[in-house]
């Protein structure tokens, strides 16, 4: 689905999970024109795109393309437990530590894809800036989420002769749970986006991104409007 | 269509145009696993995917991996001429100077999109090399064709912190004319190379690619194998 507008100022990274919708409103408030782009690469949880296509319709966007790449998905799941056919999503607590740099959820290179696209989309449009979703927790496992990889990433693009494009992650320093506040500020709906490395209909609960959703409502006092399958009642 | 190997020692990023043939035969000599990959990203001329299989099968590679992401094209159509839909190839001579640093033939951040897929291919498949066929006369028009972009990109694929990948480009210092004499001497076929940037199923002769082709072939007094369009008798 493609629905591109001529001109726009800024394209948002836009997955359907916590980060990227709060982004996507954050940057709303002050941009008239943005363009947000979702990507199918193969991942089991393609139920975010439909969490996607709601944020972006409740920020009122300029434009919405669904990029159907998931032929990416015939290699990925070779590497990684987020793919289609892929091994299966490992609970959080069965990884162990010497896998925390790298986990079994890492999609290679994954965000240079999908950053290097959502440049090009950029460009195409006339904008000339790109936002991303990547936040403080996820630098632990994915070196494609850290201040060195966007900082690379920008020195490629300043080479470009006529319109430099610029990545730019503001939720970079934030936790996760700074990111949910910061979203029920916005008055984002976290009913409507997904989280859940599974790819079933009920979210987990215990997949590592189950996990750290949870705790992050958690750290604020909030309860998480998602059902889950696995939820541990605690009592405190 | 995909084919991958489980193992392969280097990935080439295959077009089916001269420099990627050249490259590919070049690199198959001294190592044995190669895995080609061509994408299909809503160029025009797709028919060079042909000429990249016939050339994938001559160099008698691990696997090729053709990947359609020609979904991509819907919005690099906006601002490019290779891609379908687009607007006109024009011909050389119809390009003004001023145009020439980013002429309309360039495809908004092709070949980090290329390459960092090409990456995420080689990651999963246990590669540590990735090859592209850059030469030294697309730096005039190709920001991405330049070393200075591929120190960039290695930068930023030196931060993975399991498998990483490193993006080189043999013949970034040779003109396509000594490309040309290399393919000679590796036994490379050119009647199964396309340059051509139109899409119509004979060359054209006259727009950027077509004329550099043939100035190349001119420099070291040898015949494109190719039929041409339009092609201009030189009397020398």
């Amino acid at each position: 689905m493609v629905n591109t507008m001529p001109d726009s100022d800024a394209v948002v990274l836009l997955s359907g999970g916590i980060d990227s919708s709060v982004l996507l409103h954050l940057i709303r408030k002050d941009t008239a024109r943005v363009a947000a782009l979702c990507i199918r690469y193969g991942q089991r949880h393609a139920k975010e795109l439909e969490c996607a296509r709601r944020q972006a319709e409740a920020a009122n966007v300029a434009a919405l393309t669904v990029l159907d790449l998931s032929e990416l998905g015939s290699f990925l799941k070779n590497a990684s437990t987020l793919i289609q056919n892929g091994a299966p999503v490992p609970r959080l607590e069965d990884i162990p530590d010497s896998m925390r740099g790298q986990p079994p959820t890492y999609v290679p290179n994954r965000n240079m894809m999908l950053l290097a696209i959502a440049a090009a989309y950029a460009e195409s449009l006339g904008a000339t800036t790109v936002y991303y979703g990547a936040q403080a927790q996820d630098e632990y496992g994915y070196w494609d989420c850290t201040a060195a990889f966007l900082k690379n990433m920008n020195d490629a693009l300043a080479l470009n002769r006529k319109k430099r494009i610029t990545v730019e992650a503001p939720l970079l320093h934030n936790s996760k749970a700074e990111n949910v506040r910061l979203g029920l500020d916005l008055g984002v709906d976290f009913s409507n986006t997904w989280s859940c490395y599974r790819g079933d209909p009920t979210a987990c609960g215990v997949c590592p991104t189950c996990v750290e959703r949870l705790k992050a409502f958690e750290t604020i006092g909030r309860k998480d409007p998602v059902p889950y399958a696995h939820m541990v009642e605690k009592d405190d």
